[in-house]
């Protein structure tokens, strides 16, 4: 089905389309953000864009990284399109969906649920990894835009979760991982605990198939080409639900390389964190994406 | 009366105060963000920023373009301090004071309104010439990180129109100007009209003082220093609310030099289209501030 065009604007020289489009994976029509540098459209010569996915955290939908992020600064310059989903499904008009901040809408943690009444809907995983992705690379105005071979994947907080963890379950699926303040150990924390428990119920080995610092442990794709950005002045990571330590340790005792995990003196957990070091994640992926 | 920190956040390695102070020129506390660059705290060798005074549009809070402006992300290189005040009093109580979105609360205007109710509480250019920079620079905290003598101003639509007029009606006050999509001749469009209707009454006399087009007029400064950017995709722009033509016409015939005005290719009135040109406003400042 094709992508439903609700406004093109104009940005740092290249376009952000906001988009709609129905969703298999969720049964609900999904916003997603679509921005397409201006060396994908430029003329006489455009260059298919590779593609950075930006998962968002708690709370959030396709605008804030949009507006706030500045991802589109560099990328921009480099040739880098950028994708940004909405963080769940919205209005399956599920028992509870709406009742918490921190679960069931804008918090699909980008997971497929196997649990009663969210197994249906709250398939980000699916949506995330096959579903948006396919349907963005055979679009027909957007599909040529983009190179479909290189891609790379980033996120915040939740979305830090589901960008490290896809990257993990999917080797070769992304050229590089990059985080911001992430959720590193759900199962180990208030956040992911809470989810887990509603989108997987009580058993927590199946819990790890879906916990960074679990899946870490079985990587064999060889350097990690991960870089982790921490704030210290990070109230969540203070109480202790990002745990990124845990990470760096489970990734070290493994034998992993190329997790870069940089502690930033008095950032917060907020978009001032990420437009600060945007520049720096950009690069990041860029740099394996054959931009840089 | 002492400024009262509700939140400091790093951001582009500098700081963002979130403050608020009691205003005599409004009667009510005020809000005001100011962003101090690395620079001006940084040891051993602190040295006190010349400061940007960035006035925001209607609807606005010093949030907007503190969040979604992208002013630090060069500010900080430069060593540039910036200052987001608020767009109104707010909490007068008033009739009709929050009815309107373009009126009343979040529409001040940048002037002081002669007319009754307005005219107690709605003297935004007060506040903003006078009352806040005197408090910013003799502030215990704040006011030698700052240097009083180097101050520019810039603005986004009716700050726009703040920006322009203020610095036409001062001159000496600020080093230079520069607007995006700004309110350039009110008394000749209906955001203008209908606020300086309410604020002034219907002497359309009255009403040139304080619009940029017809001050423009009477400038006898020499070089105007002024920038100003309009976004061909801007709806306000095509409605006939900003008519920049007005403004650089009046500057021509007047035989007043130093006023660019550009217009960018697609470009709206959001913030996406000021974060594309910031750089290029703080550079504008940051030359005629003697930091480049």
């Amino acid at each position: 089905m094709p992508f439903e065009t609700k406004a093109t604007i104009a940005s740092f020289g290249g376009k952000l389309h906001k988009l709609t489009h129905p969703s298999t994976s969720t049964g609900t029509p999904m916003a997603v953000n679509l921005y397409l540098p201006p060396q994908s459209f430029s003329s006489p010569n455009p260059k298919p864009a590779p593609l950075l996915i930006y998962l968002s955290g708690l709370t959030c939908t396709p605008e804030n990284c949009s507006e706030k992020g500045f991802l589109q600064h560099r990328a921009s310059q480099l040739g880098l399109a950028l994708l940004y989903p909405d963080t769940s499904p919205r209005g399956l008009n599920l028992p509870g969906e709406t009742a918490s901040w921190d679960f069931g809408a804008s918090a699909g943690f980008y997971v497929d649920a196997t649990q009663a009444p969210w197994k249906d809907g709250y398939r980000m995983e699916s949506y995330i990894t096959r579903e948006l992705p396919q349907a963005l690379f055979s679009d027909a105005e957007f599909g040529g835009r983009l190179d479909g071979d290189r891609v790379s994947i980033m996120g915040h907080s939740m979305g830090g979760h589901g960008a490290l963890t896809l990257y993990l379950k999917n080797p070769g699926m992304y050229k590089s991982v990059s985080a911001f303040a992430p959720i590193s150990n759900p199962g180990k924390c208030p956040w992911g605990e809470k989810a887990f428990s509603g989108y997987f119920g009580e058993d927590r080995e199946e819990w790890k198939k879906h916990d960074a610092t679990e899946l870490v442990k079985g990587w064999t794709g060889g350097d990690l080409k991960a870089l982790v950005d921490v704030g210290t002045g990070d109230n969540f990571y203070k109480q202790g639900q990002l745990l990124p330590e845990n990470l760096e340790e489970a990734a070290r005792e493994a034998g992993v390389e190329g997790l870069t995990l940089r502690y930033q003196e008095g950032y917060d957990h907020s978009y001032y964190f990420i437009a600060t070091f945007a520049d720096d994640h950009v690069n990041h992926a860029a740099k394996h994406l054959g931009l840089l």
